[in-house]
């Protein structure tokens, strides 16, 4: 137990909003349960955010409000801070402040941490605080925890994660209800489930963060979000998706990371995956995390990845292992931060998108003209590109068809390379094709 | 650290059987990985069995093996103990011998937690070492770390669970392949999913063990398993299967535990969950469990609850826990045994089994004569049990058909109180009637 802490953990809250409400009502509202299972208060003693508006949905005694988040940093009462104001300017500029005066932090900034996280991690070590981050990958599901302690003793093989609600929801809407893009897109708005300027979400940028995290954790190396391999969901269609189910296959917006080729293979886009897999059974706005491992084997999680109370309970939960690790040894970095220990990290390459090696499925749109088929399937054979089965349908109408091709394994580059040869070389397609990545290597059950 | 710790943490291993053998492996064969993460070495210092011919399967040096267990315990420079010997005899002596001299101990043993849980917390606390038991529920799913650190902001509403792999199994194979139940387990038995004497699995009461554990964690009260409401699996059919999918169920083997009445709801039985359900979808000999709480709403866990690497697999993400603590705080306790924290453990009353309301699927046999049907409904309305559908199959055959009728909610002693009636005063009813019990509020997506 810290001097400081002998009437309960005084918890810095900055950003007031959606997350940050969520966190201060649990703390209220479950403070029996919680001391239950602590063993002594956890309480908000300040919390800051510019909008003054604000205070009036934090349940907090006056006087404890504040528009100045850097005086709740350097406030030396308060020994813990949540920086829930997102985004890299001035939530990053707080986090080191408090991460360097020796302060424990938690956050789930998700983007801060795929773009700064070895800066922040030196800080975190000079301090000697704690940092963690349980919101920032997959909401109220334990990601982090089972990558740094449940599977503490095996080594991670490969993950494949839902962990966009926003794609998933919208991706769920086109599959059952046969909208476009754009209506789905509409009713996720509608429905609160997608932002305004929903580009962040769609292009698959949000994934990208959390499954560079993810990476970091599993394999103790350092990725650069930046240098993922990332699409997002904006060209998808109900054809698409009612083409991908003849074959057996949904189609998800799927974090991929595996260990392949000396490297880590780590990449986001539309796949199809089989029907009888269970991240395919996953639908609306739930996230789920597989993660294959050399000892556990399998291991699914599956919660809600985002919103207010979802997000405010893995908040919380880091929040009493900051105060159980303050009551006990009096300093941070019982866990690592990146789950190996600093000392360890290494940096591995990430496997450049060019050499990815998987199956797709190809839609052409093309002038039902005799051969188009063979020409079409002659330049991906002299690009190394094998056909696994066909599908044509609507023949004998006018203007362009689908014709759905699936391939066995093939080179990105190889597959970039015939594609552009189709569409120089072969007038009758009229359209740039739609390539959605097939994963169905070891389904699971 | 620990003084003892300087050389790494020393592990006393309890048991070499399968279990034993494969944390003995774990900790040797990914010893580099796992050091890079906790910041030290953790090793088996001594290993135990009573079978001297269990020494080969272990990977350890010459002079470390020894058939006295007791003085593995006994031996000062052993500060850690796995216990993997499993019942509730020499093994509960050792575990209580090595908490009261103050070691952390880490154990699988279910059926002696369930049964002897408060003398253990009580031993644990007086010794001041760890007691940990991840391993105990849902093998490599880290149910405990969920229910004890991850929803450690929630107060838990609900649990439902497919922990048992033999059943699971067994009911998967008569499902698909429409096997009876002798067909399904000498099957199990065959793949090594079932034990020669396999009661304790297919009557249920491994299930409760482990359910009885996870409503503690949950609930902060004492459970005893003996008070559960239990019923196992051998009277499933294919029949029953065939018509649970004419109503849109699958039928599992499913632990449930809810706050209800002012008591804790715990039962386990066969139960029919509807087909959208995840768990529904969860098959063969994996396991799967689902945790609803008033903040981070619901949570499933899956992955493979039984085995050699699994388990062993939980059991050293213990270990690690253990050591980590050690570098700490130099004592146990970082997170109470049974997640609230001793003085706050309370005794909840057990629902009485009779008091339970659900809703039922009732299959008579009967012998195919008019009004039958207004008979069987007149006696079970008189009990206060209403029908929602009716499915009668085969009629006009010789002998007995197979009426299906599924009710609304009833409670389980007018249930039982209708059905003596039906037996006693029809004679047209041929067979005992199989009850399914079936599960589907608030059905998860």
């Amino acid at each position: 137990m810290q001097p400081n802490d002998k009437d309960g953990v005084a918890v810095g809250l900055l950003g007031c909003g959606t997350v940050g409400t969520g966190v201060a009502r649990i703390l209220a509202e479950n403070r029996e349960v919680i001391e239950s299972r602590l063993g002594g208060p956890l309480y908000v003693a300040a919390a800051a955010d510019l909008d003054p508006g604000r205070e009036k949905d934090i349940p907090l005694p006056r006087g404890r409000f504040t528009t100045d988040a850097f005086s709740v940093v350097n406030d030396p009462a308060i020994p813990v801070v949540v920086e829930l104001i997102g985004g890299q300017g001035v939530a990053r500029e707080l986090v080191m402040k408090a991460l360097l005066a020796g302060k424990s932090v938690v956050t789930a900034n998700k983007h801060m941490i795929a773009a700064h996280g070895p800066e922040i991690l030196a800080a975190a070590e000079k301090g000697g605080g704690d940092f963690l981050f349980e919101a920032a990958v997959g909401g109220c599901m334990p990601v982090i925890k089972t990558l740094r302690e449940t599977l503490v003793g095996n080594r991670v093989e490969s993950m494949y994660g839902i962990l966009n609600g926003t794609c998933n929801y919208i991706l769920s809407r086109i599959t059952f209800e046969n909208l476009s893009f754009e209506e789905a897109l509409a009713g996720a708005q509608a429905a609160g489930y997608a932002e305004a300027d929903p580009s962040l979400d769609v292009d698959g940028w949000d994934t990208a963060h959390k499954l560079a995290i993810a990476a970091s954790l599993a394999w103790g190396t350092r990725v650069d979000y930046k240098s993922l391999f990332v699409k997002g969901i904006r060209r998808i269609t109900a054809m698409d998706i009612r083409f991908a189910e003849t074959f057996g296959y949904r189609v998800k917006l799927l974090a991929i990371a595996k260990k392949a080729q000396g490297a880590v293979e780590c990449r986001v886009h539309p796949t199809m995956i089989p029907m009888n897999n269970l991240l395919s059974q996953v639908n609306g706005a739930m996230n789920a995390f597989l993660i294959r491992s050399d000892r556990a084997g399998e291991i699914v999680l599956y919660g809600q990845g985002a919103g207010m109370m979802p997000t405010a309970s893995a908040v919380v939960s880091d929040l009493v292992d900051v105060a159980r690790n303050r009551a006990g040894a009096g300093s941070g970095g019982r866990v690592p931060v990146f789950s190996c220990q600093p000392g360890a990290m290494r940096d591995l390459p990430v496997l450049q998108a060019d050499r990815v090696v998987t199956r797709y499925y190809v839609r052409f749109a093309a002038v039902d003209r005799p051969g188009v088929l063979s020409k079409l399937s002659g330049i991906l054979g002299e690009h190394g590109i094998s056909i696994s089965s066909v599908h044509q349908k609507g023949r004998h109408t006018e203007g362009p068809v689908p014709i759905v091709m699936l391939t066995h394994e093939a080179r990105e580059a190889d597959m970039q390379k015939a594609l552009t040869e189709i569409s120089e070389s072969l007038d009758v397609v009229t359209d740039k094709p739609v390539l959605i990545r097939i994963e169905d290597d070891n389904p699971p059950e």
